[in-house]
């Protein structure tokens, strides 16, 4: 009979057992369920709740199950409801009735809030060292193609020439955001819960001080009932993840534009690129679809959290049980799209020609004319006005700026002279030399301090 | 090398094949994935694309897979990117190059398409049948409690007497629709895609009518670019599963709050209960709160989709990958909460005493003394005021209806006589005799329907 | 003192009047009410419950309320928490005490329930004859084009070739299925509510069906419980047009990938484009990108609505007032995205040298030399491997496929030849002549089926 | 013409000018609006790029709208695309051609992004003002009950006993982490974007970091693609509502139970509580029950803006013109929903019979006899086993604990005693004293903590 049917009548129906069970996703968490036993077992022996002895009979129970699972000799029943009962169980097997004393001034509620907690700390330190090795690739290939020039696009129209090192910064920044976010919410999950017992703490002389320094955290939890009912540090992540996941849906975006005969901006690695099983000569941008496509799994994983927590009375209820699969797939995601984004980006070449053709169509120096008629003069409007003329002349008479004869610029504005007609990309980019603009020498600061912050 | 890098001059980094793969998820699909080839080659030989000989090694070595799979002998290599390739490349191994004629005329564009709605016709079937279990169970809770009287409730107070059979059967209704629903996405899924290739049909003297039949689909799919970008019947399946489990998540909602001490309503059978790891009393709804919590994941999965699907340009893109596993989940846990929940229905006691003395507590005759009243001549605002009057005396003085002295009622109203203050509860109910109302008629009328529609 | 306030000690507080109070966007549903409570009214009067002076007293007041509304003269009070008790009150001051008759055998529940149910009926049928014009459009388009071959796409990759009409006609099917969604929603939600009182139908001798003939829905709803707490119709409607919304997110994506300057296949009419504050060369494609963006406002109100409903129990709860801001602005958005979907589909222009040009870039007739190569003996495997190397060859010489010397053809494969070497798009479109492919003749068929189905 | 449209051939069409024009809702943010013009204003004079008799002119004028605007005498015409434009119009009836100079260095693009981010900062010190409000009304609740016991509940049931204080304070927790999630997304929203021109920087000699100071920000923004293209500070300040929106569902369904008449536990005031238009007898938690429902509302925002940001290349889209309406609305749900609980937690009054009548029902104590068991020798499991078989016994006997007669303890386990058969609440509560426990002591450490946190 199972250890928590004290007082039923019967064994659940088998498959009220297979729904109600955790043990399948759970056991991923059966290193932070040991360590927490360990230290847990520690505390009542220091606290004269078990005997030193038995806590070394404890100990050596505890390891010995964690040898077994690691060297896959551990056999998990589906009839343990979760990982604490498989474990527990196994407990009695190895060390017999001790093992009984080890759920002593402990609840399984306690227990997956501390083994929850223990896993997030792991997968946040995790995600922040695989976001700054993105970080590093994108400065690398910055640096890489410091003096490439390319047309800077606002809804999808060419709009103004930038560096492609300006570019790829921007999503730097973004990551630094996402790094940002992930250690606040390290902050709030660095919180030790155990000892809240069910719900309302426990009757014994425990020592949750103790225990949240044995486990390596910065605080100890202030109200038991919030203990257990806690889930914030997972939807936390989620919401950073979840911003996190759509920042590389952006990038992904860009790779499969540019990756797009019509762009022809860049030629992945053909390590990064996959085939078609009809079409002998597609080169698909698949690592960037599929980035793009997880985001709704992290999206979506957001929104299940969001919805389980939603209405639940205080404090633990079963519902709660589903905070885990979604999230350690959500964790999964972001841990693999991260990882193989670096080397996606690390190895990916730049086609200039193409992107130096694709600049030379279009108007894209036409703010930078407008601007050079203000400084002669006219107010921004009607220097907007001016070039606007312009643009329709030359695109009518499907002409570029440069091929427009000087007459006809003098005629809509007599402010226009050969300079303005004449400005070059080089100088549209040179002029923008403000904090936080394109210019060669402020994305060469940018480039500094970026390496900088990333030790390299 | 992989089949479709013919123009590649290396292989896949590892990371990336384990980021590109679908085949721990798809391999599910080896059932209609192989149905789906035996019926393409069957169609290829009757149009003399392909030998008779070579149609009949094609089935034989299709059968040897579907076999080795069946027994657990077929080995999925992770260098496969889906199932369609496992079996693909297995058969090259038993039946040789004849193996490469499969794909003539076929691209793993229209076979997922293919794949993946005739797994959505088997489960559609499968949730409609689990749903009339469902119902059945409701059905025959209700007809069993026929003559019993609740609390019937509006903002969870308690607002007028209702038959408990009433409030069964208001969860049949809701199933009925979420019946019609999975129908009515059967109807769109039920359309052949196979023959539309990777995205404009294919160049061979194919025979799509044949297939259609020979795969038993209702309809030929009409736009091959539609066709193998389209994924409505798997987001309009996870819709239907959304409201459904929204429907489950109320009953289960009612089922935890009358297994709640305040309430006890009613008493779960112990094969549906569990315990408490810490408090031996502890007798857990977990099956309704995990039934509840689960809501959030088919949420998840149809947030997931839509976000995959948004802003996709045609044809197939392969963010559309992320089809399979948000959906097979949601597939999964409805097929389980419905098979979970008739055995939880069927099997949970009512505590009659305890919804009597429910019953009993406050002033849940209000409306039919109102009601009264009308009848005597006054408009209902009227009525509704005196009522609300006698309310608050009743209140302040803690006392019933019944114990408030008649007195008191004429004081109030004139129009109050012996027969409106002892109005009982079962003339509330037999009062409400329109359809739909909850006499006791009109649910012998609703139960008789419900289980000639169920053909009980 | 509020007409449902009969047993207060106070007044609401303010905040409390105005956090609760729904008339500031329920006044939407003026008419629906309006015209509910004269059918209720008369039904009342038939059933002798009223008199026929208080009938026609009922119907001048309610008429009178009506016109005051449309004529922008009645006074929407801050106190009245919704469009009932707002046209309820005014009727008082119309008509005296006879208004507190209307109230009888109804409740605020069952007639939100018919007020949302006749609301929805109006705009779904709204909804399909709006979506009809887009398809109109789209055929109007496909037919002005016929003969225009274009790449098409898989993974953002061109392809294959394909007819432009081919291309507008994978979305008329798509809005085709969205049409049936929601009459299949309508369907649905042409049930009548009304009689079902607070939650457990009225004591009057109402007739529900009169009110169901008279107000002209289908059926008459069959349970009262279920029939105030259902919002299915909502969710249902919701979600049809969630799937519709990232359909026209993807054609919006096409819109604005073809206007761009890399693309050049289209020209939007000046009226369907925007310009730019500073960079006066611009024509953005702002319509299409607001309409993907606006998914996200659909997709946000169906995770509302569904998150609303979650673990209510029966039957109405306030939570359920959360069903209208949300639900009109979804459907406020998809009929205007309708509505300026066909003028912009209509106007938009097609750049067919642009489109040739790339047609004629990279090796898009690769499929139709694999299969011209298995149709003289190849396996469809072997066939792509030989072209793959083709295409390796001419790419790395920068050449096209015929630019490629026939002796290098030969030298990969010896079944090359002169007609495969010098295949045309012409011939690749025209050899897919199965149902559903992009051949001229299916196309044509495709066409005449739309335009027989529009009734154009 | 639009000011913005110097290329085009016509205006927009009507409907177009509807669907794009965000002034119906942008028009919140024209006091941001306006306070960054005239620091621009004032940096463009002060880096001499206008002169210091324009900016005063320009001071004039914006000074003049703003008054306008709050006179409401401010005519907003439906052809301005947006609040900026708007403004601008109308600068020109009011100081002529000088208005022209104010768009000098700067877009729409970086104007929106400095409108949202001050309007953000504005907001989320409102949000932790309101927060702290609703948290003193907890501490507050919680001191005047400081010794009132009510049962603890896991999975709705009937678990431990805890101070009503506690579980208040468990709330406290709870807006105390929200606070802090507030707080850090404040810190990523106080970075000024102002200077980064449409995408690029300008060409303008500006000094961005004197905007900086001027407006009051903590930091200037490092690259301006991504000054024009980030939303995530929306992002973060929709996710940390859309949690702060969970806890306040989880109280709010705590206030609904226990308000119903089977727990009744708390009468909240009738300022707080609404009536019934049928039912005279109804008082209903409705404010509660919106809080509960209007979750689903600022879940839906978040939803809308993660799928409004996915996949969109760089740099700003008119996709992004789509985060408005939600998060105002978000914003706008999130203070009204504190203010109106502020009040109404502080006026509710607990029925402290009814809760020990609750408490007196039930097994409650269980744990507690099993530690005490623990104490005197056995294992915890052998004592919840133990405790489970008297659960049995007393619970098919209907009879409490106390009411067991000692032969039966002694039966199930020699080690019971008087002092465990007569445990009482008050001691099971006094014995949970470590930190975080529910002991008399450890609340009142929590509630002075509280209140030196909250300065009270």
């Amino acid at each position: 009979m199972n250890l928590t049917r004290s007082r039923f009548g019967k064994e659940a129906d088998d498959l009220v057992i297979f729904y109600t069970s955790s043990l399948p996703f759970d056991r991923r968490l059966y290193a932070e369920d040991i360590q927490g036993s360990m230290a847990h077992a520690k505390m009542l022996a220091k606290s004269n709740i078990i005997t030193d002895a038995e806590y070394q009979t404890l100990l050596m129970g505890l390891e010995t199950i964690r040898e077994e699972i690691e060297n896959n000799t551990f056999v998990f029943k589906n009839e343990s409801e979760d990982i604490h009962m498989a474990i527990e169980s196994r407990l009695f097997e190895i060390i017999g009735n001790v093992a009984g004393k080890l759920h002593t001034a402990r609840s399984r509620n306690d227990q997956i809030a501390l083994d929850m907690r223990l896993y997030t700390k792991k997968y946040l330190n995790e995600l922040m060292y695989l976001l700054s090795e993105v970080q590093k690739a994108l400065v690398q290939k910055a640096e890489e193609n410091k003096t490439l020039i390319m047309p800077g696009y606002t809804h999808l129209q060419s709009a103004q020439p930038v560096l492609f090192a300006h570019h790829m910064l921007a999503y730097f920044n973004m990551f630094k955001r996402d790094y940002e976010r992930f250690a606040d919410a390290l902050k709030r999950t660095d919180v030790m819960p155990l000892g809240s017992g069910a719900l309302a703490g426990t009757t014994y002389n425990t020592d949750r001080e103790f225990l949240t320094k044995e486990l390596g955290f910065e605080k100890v939890s202030k109200n038991s009932m919030d203990s257990v009912s806690d889930r914030d540090f997972i939807l936390e992540t989620l919401s950073a993840a979840a911003i996190c996941m759509m920042h590389f849906s952006r990038l992904s975006e860009e790779i499969i534009l540019w990756s797009s005969l019509e762009f022809s901006f860049i030629t992945l690695d053909d390590a990064y690129a996959t085939g078609s099983s009809i079409m002998p000569q597609k080169k698909n941008p698949d690592v960037a679809e599929l980035a793009k496509g997880k985001t709704g799994r992290v999206y979506g994983a957001l929104m299940q959290m969001l919805t389980v927590m939603k209405g639940l009375p205080l404090t633990y209820g079963r519902d709660m049980q589903e905070d885990k699969e979604c999230y350690f797939d959500a964790l999964d995601t972001l841990t693999i799209t991260m990882r193989v984004y670096s080397g996606m980006i690390s190895t990916m070449k730049l086609k200039s020609d193409r992107i130096a053709a694709a600049i030379g169509q279009g108007y894209i120096l036409a703010t930078d004319m407008a601007d050079a008629l203000v400084r002669k003069g006219l107010s921004f409007r009607e220097a907007h006005k001016a070039v606007g003329l312009l643009t329709v002349y030359a695109a009518e008479n499907n002409l570029t700026f440069t091929q427009v004869p000087m007459e006809k610029y003098l005629e809509i504005s007599p402010l226009f002279d050969e300079n303005i007609k004449n400005i070059t990309v080089e100088q549209a980019v040179e002029n923008r030399n403000q904090t936080g603009g394109t210019s060669f020498a402020q994305v060469e600061k940018q480039i500094s301090a970026a390496k900088k912050a990333l030790g390299i």
